[in-house]
């Protein structure tokens, strides 16, 4: 079986995090990965920029009866206002638009990269951060040049980085995986 | 966790291959992977051109009491003389030379790409053929430029590819696999 791009980053997640882990939803969205993180980890702390994203998730998670989430509407790039003494096993970013919203408010790299520098610092060895990468959206093709570009640049003793994709599928969602390794 | 490259093929192999289908393994090498699929599918055709790679791997199947391996001492691009009327659920290619022997003495592109042709014929569908690349052996980046300008040129409606590879890592090992859709 080959995994599409969210099961195989569902799948290493919940190989990575334990019910004593915190971790970071860096894109809310409509609450899909906000709810499977909240199955895995002790606490998740989910961030978007959009009130429609935080009211959604919201709905979703009262649903379902789930109380480990913090909601925070502000950029996931001011992350360390909100997260300054934990130690963070996992982060997701599910980048492009909110869906079912304005294709065109999209995420944006430098705001991204700046929340990925500061996580960085707080995760703990063998955590992880995880982003999938819609090419063919709106900025989509932009935003993950600059995106590869700065995780190409890691050092590999430092971070491994790996890249599932698409292959033979021009502008298809792929995932790319760093890992601290110490 | 991050899987290197043979723990995460071996995955998807298990992901793939149940106890009643019959599997190839084309470069059969010390017998390492020759074991582990004898040990997932019902009946593996191991193939290797050099007679040491037969005699290392016929003496692992031994020491192992396996019997379900059929030993071929040829190219896998003959694959077809060997294989008539046979469903193929996967195939692995762990291309480049047999561990602990000539360095030189390694896979070419153009006998790999013709026993791949020849087992897509006989894939299942939603079977794989893996490949597991080692860019920075001898030959490796001439290899790599070739099958990837292949693999790519597959059609997505009729296969799938997926790259898994060390992105921060110049000349890191990867994997592909081609999965048959329909």
């Amino acid at each position: 079986m080959i995994k599409k791009v969210i099961p195989f980053v569902h799948n290493k997640l919940k190989e990575t995090v334990t019910n004593e882990d915190y971790v970071i939803d860096g894109t809310c969205g409509n609450g899909y990965d906000t709810l499977f993180l909240s199955r895995i980890a002790k606490k998740v702390f989910a961030f978007d920029i959009q009130e429609l994203a935080i009211k959604n998730t919201e709905e979703r998670l009262r649903r379902n009866k789930v109380y480990n989430v913090k909601m925070i509407q502000d950029s996931h790039e001011n992350v360390d206002k909100y997260i300054k003494d934990k130690e963070i096993k996992a982060a997701l970013f599910n980048l492009g638009h909110l869906p079912g919203s304005d294709k065109r408010v999209v995420t944006k790299w430098p705001s991204t990269m700046k929340a990925i520098q500061k996580i960085k610092n707080n995760l703990v060895v063998n955590g992880i951060i995880a982003l999938v990468v819609y090419v063919g959206k709106f900025g989509g093709e932009e935003e993950s040049n600059e995106l590869l570009s700065y995780v190409r640049s890691l050092s590999h003793e430092e971070y491994n980085v790996i890249k599932y994709s698409y292959f033979n599928k021009e502008k298809a969602p792929y995932v790319i995986i760093i890992k601290k390794n110490k």
